[in-house]
């Protein structure tokens, strides 16, 4: 069976079970496709085709005896560095490996591994997460698959994650997001992504960056596959199947409320009319849809901008755990990380207070919908240039993470899906943000407006990068 | 019915439903203890008897017609004044009255008065909950009623809470625990006392001490009824009788860890012996009971005695929430929150990740045991006296919570049960830690426990001071 990796995840994961498609062979079609595109675009900081063919070997012998270990089983994934993956380095896009106990697998990988997925290799990410520009001073950034000759930001700090999904390296890819790490990847590669509720998914076994606010999320070449994948991995879940047999098969009756000009101002390129024009959509297919404030986001990003809580939390993890990484942290990072040491823990919990407050009252928004709709990033990935300094990178990086930032601080969870193309080209992203713990709901709304919109393959056609 | 409130909380729960006994007469046998016993013991910084008669009366009213709102219809209960009660003011043991959104009931609260149980009054405090020697310098503190003529401690901070029970005007106290609140004051009482594991259930409605460790927890008469409130309350269970039909016959096969010696060595007058005693009866009663060493401990208390985290959480709470009450904050806990203001976040941070670190180790030693089993108190309650300064406050502070502090910085949950009296005549408390999450089952082994062991009304008798 040629091309199975454009099938839909569950086609795939039926045919893997009915013997009709081996595992192996997915494998080797995705080691093909990275062979074809993967040194242009740089996804992977650890490329590892035979580990992936030993995966594909034992999914395909479980699978020949009728066992199914997970829904996920024979699935091409890529696990972001800052995820311990027993049998890989993990260096969380620092220039060093880090000590061995970074090294052992949390929860989240080792559940991927005991559904026997198969692991393609470690992707590259922002050093430590911290930024979400993409770019890592130590190996260089991946190229957005979406832009054919600049060299664009694929987003971050999930820099490789969405891009080992454009080249076909992949169909499930992990990411973690303390501020917009997955979301901001997964829009500007148009790729699907989630961001759980913080607590749903443990953090064990990643590399904190702020033990406050990481979670794991995921990352797929649609939102039926990210929902898929959610529902397999998800500790309340566990059965990918069951679960997209309950997404509603329609949008009647859903609530999407449409986030007040704070998200929408500013949006460059066309974003906002592809956001806007998209829920058009949703409203015709009888999604019930109004103007719904959610005035906290502005609080949260006053405290983002204020030095938010990330700085200071990496820098006491690295004191404590890895101060031999000081010395060689990137340049635009260096001077956020030595900030931080004047900064009272008074202020700190200030910060922390002002968010606890603010999420409390977010809480109530999501009384009358289901879900509040932004545009998930305002400006198109910019073209990856040499001169910036930390001042011009900083600035960007707030733009970047201007819209996701909130959905974090204020202990909520949320979705992105790929709508369309801004004036460059380059893929949009629409976000769904819902109420803490509304994970599951939240995932089948925004699969039930995926059906309605379009897969992204549909609306987005294949990057240019990744054509032919 | 006379003397219908020293049965156990259950079959006094089976009369109320069978019309057999009313709620109006419990109460009116609450209120008659109260004016008996109150004046001397000083349990209750507001008493709310004709508020409680009009609980009792709506029970009543609601059995008449068949309903059962909740397990604890009827049933009179404390609160600690720190939690939010609609109706009554807020003091969280401070001189003033708290501003109107610290009086908005919380969920645990909520789902009490949801129960149509009977609310008696809030019950004394340290002020803001921050110290264990039930000392408040605004109101003076509660006696313990096991001492007939020295005015000795009745713990803290949730002090009036454990007196409540004593004097028989309710079956069931509202604390919270931080870092010993409702254990100690529990054990010195003569109560059972239940802490839960951190978010089990929302501390929302509750002033905050930390957000970090903050805890609400039950006290009551045995353990057999703080069993049958935890059940009632508990977000995941929410039925008193079913959990009390599932606790184990016996102790048979339950894995007991006796603690390494830091939770021993030290022992005033007979506790450690007394302890050993109750232990060494469940081990002929069939418990499997082995050395458990829990080094993780003394890391815990390291960090709480560099500082912890609660003074500084305190100090930046007042700061942004009730400045005005920094002025008239207690002399002994002045310094402690003045020098809060010189902790850097790299510090506070340190102190956080070596305690995640701590708990992460320490949740494997329950691997071979169900419960890690310690001298509740170290010492005996002391008299309240004048003269003590700042610095023999905290010396006595540190002794009296040195056993209880590891569960709330380990991220573990902790129950108290009362095995006898020590050689002064107070009572001593057997504590049961067990890992986080596993409420349910160390709150079944506890009352499998109490079977064994008899009731402390059994065991110790009524306290000197309310006899006759």
């Amino acid at each position: 069976m040629a091309d199975a990796l454009s099938l839909p995840m569950a086609e795939i994961a039926v045919l893997l079970g009915e013997g009709k498609l081996k595992a192996r062979a997915l494998a080797e079609e995705a080691i093909a496709n990275h062979e074809r595109f993967g040194a242009k675009l740089m996804a992977y900081s650890q490329w590892a085709p035979e580990h992936a063919r030993k995966c594909a070997d034992a999914a395909d012998a479980a699978f020949a005896v009728g066992s199914r270990a997970g829904s996920l089983q024979g699935i091409p994934t890529s696990i972001k560095d800052i995820f311990a993956v027993a049998g890989f380095r993990t260096y969380a896009g620092s220039p060093k490996r880090l000590p061995p106990k970074f090294e052992i697998d949390g929860p989240v990988v080792a559940n991927l591994r005991r559904q026997l997925a198969t692991v393609m290799g470690k992707t590259h990410m922002v050093e430590f997460a911290f930024g979400g520009t993409g770019q890592n001073a130590h190996y260089g950034s991946p190229h957005n698959p979406w832009a054919a000759t600049a060299h664009r930001s694929p987003g971050g700090s999930s820099s490789g994650a969405g891009v080992s999904l454009c080249e076909g390296s992949a169909l499930l890819a992990f990411g973690s997001d303390t501020a917009a790490s997955v979301r901001l990847p997964a829009a500007m590669t148009g790729n699907a992504g989630l961001k759980f509720t913080k607590d749903r998914w443990s953090s064990e076994g990643i590399v904190p960056l702020s033990f406050t606010f990481d979670t794991p999320g995921i990352l797929a070449r649609s939102m039926a596959d990210a929902g898929f994948s959610f529902a397999a991995l998800d500790p309340y879940l566990g059965d990918g199947f069951a679960f997209l047999r309950r997404v509603p098969t329609g949008i009647n009756g859903i609530r999407i409320g449409i986030a007040d000009p704070w998200f929408w101002d500013g949006c460059e390129n066309g974003i906002s009319e592809v956001v806007r024009s998209a829920i058009d959509s949703l409203a015709r297919a009888g999604a019930a849809v109004k103007e719904k404030p959610l005035p906290e986001a502005r609080d949260a990003f006053a405290v983002f901008l204020e030095g938010g809580v990330s700085g200071i939390e990496l820098r006491a993890f690295l004191d404590r755990e890895l101060p031999d990484w000081l010395a060689t942290i990137d340049p635009v990072n260096a001077p956020a990380l030595k900030n931080a040491e004047n900064l009272s823990a008074r202020e700190y919990l200030t910060r922390r207070l002002r968010l606890l407050e603010a999420a409390k009252s977010a809480a109530a928004r999501f009384d009358d919908v289901d879900v509040i709709a932004t545009p998930t990033v305002m400006v198109t990935p910019h073209v990856l240039t040499e001169e910036v300094g930390p001042e011009k990178f900083w600035a960007r990086n707030r733009n970047l993470v201007h819209n996701l930032v909130p959905a974090n601080f204020l202990r909520l969870c949320a979705a992105t899906l790929p709508v369309g193309l801004d004036r460059l080209g380059m893929p949009v992203g629409l976000q769904f943000i819902a109420k803490g713990g509304d994970d599951e709901r939240l995932v089948a709304i925004a699969c039930a407006a995926e059906r309605i919109l379009g897969t992204p393959h549909e609306i987005l056609g294949a990057p240019p990068m990744c054509k032919g």
